[in-house]
């Protein structure tokens, strides 16, 4: 499938381009907001879309058959930018893609965003990631919302634990977040599924 | 009507529940946060429930006919508060009054909310707005949404400007604000409206 990565540029984006750059079946659209940021996909050999999440991005979706959603804006800006960025522009995301007929939503969320209400910290991000998800898991999309542990930046070991609910708390590599998320795009049974992911003992192309 | 007043200690709120009292028709029920703005509502001979919106305030809704809205975080607190308190705070408030069977719901808004998107300021408080906004209309209660312009302290005049669009840039008193949101408490063909509010020619009880 033709499929726009939306938060290329970021740490789990330049990780899900590269694994969509390795399957047969996928050619990646990296959505990049900067001009500077377009050089490093060219290298790549992988076809970039200038556009900007808060603005109008629906061009990036010529011809696309999926989306897989990981922008995030980040802790170097502020709660009202986690709002605009986190939760809205994965809202619009999702309604361009009810527009465009998209085939398939893969959207990267966070662990906690099922409950924030019961987070001690970051509870205004979990509440952005739950109402985007919940967003999301109405619009009639075929979807499916991961929400990884906590994120490092280590070398992908290539065996997580993905469940509906009970991974329990743990980490995982951002580039094992990437495969899972390239994984789920074609994988039949997780359509309409919301997993915890965090690393563990089962090898990716096994789920 | 026993209506449950959400944000009562609020500048708004105050004078809602002042309104309220005014009124022959309605009991208001004044929902603090903390128990030294208990006393204020007591010496008004106003009954108070004692709940925290970031909380567990189903107990506020023991047999509440109408809800009107209209906590807001403020100024004096970040974005992040703005997520938790004007947008899933009235989320939340919208699911209580499902659950328990609510007639009426009034949700003091803000201007520019329609178009969160537009604004060159304050975007992230007008998509936390639209989206407690957007979910009140999608979830089948008899709703009714006000958009006030810059809200003043100024007493109130008594005439107002309440269109469902196109009223324009302009300012209104809280004071008049609390009055137009009592006044469609019981205005029927106010259900399911989303209104602009700013000063203007028309008496409040002409409305």
């Amino acid at each position: 499938m033709r499929v726009l990565v939306i938060g290329a540029n970021g740490d789990v984006g330049k990780n899900i381009v590269k694994s969509l750059k390795d399957t047969e079946e996928h050619t990646p659209v990296a959505m990049v907001r900067k001009e500077e940021q377009i050089d490093y996909f060219k290298n790549l050999n992988v076809e970039t879309v200038l556009a900007d999440l808060e603005g109008d991005f629906e061009k990036a979706y010529d011809q696309i058959e999926a989306v897989i959603f990981a922008a995030g804006s980040g802790p170097s800006t502020g709660p009202d930018k986690t709002v605009i960025v986190d939760q809205e522009g994965a809202i619009e995301a999702t309604e361009l893609a009810q527009k465009n007929r998209v085939k398939r939503f893969v959207l990267l969320s966070a662990m906690g965003a099922d409950q924030p209400k019961q987070a001690d910290q970051i509870k205004h991000y979990l509440y952005a990631k739950h109402r985007a998800d919940e967003y999301l898991k109405a619009s009639g999309l075929d979807y499916t919302i991961v929400r990884p542990g906590e994120l490092t930046d280590d070398t992908g070991k290539g065996q997580v634990n993905l469940q509906e609910s009970g991974v329990g708390l743990g980490s995982i590599p951002r580039e094992d977040v990437a495969a899972v998320l390239v994984h789920l795009l074609t994988k039949k049974d997780a359509e309409g599924k919301v997993y915890e992911l965090v690393s563990g003992d089962t090898k990716i192309e096994d789920l």
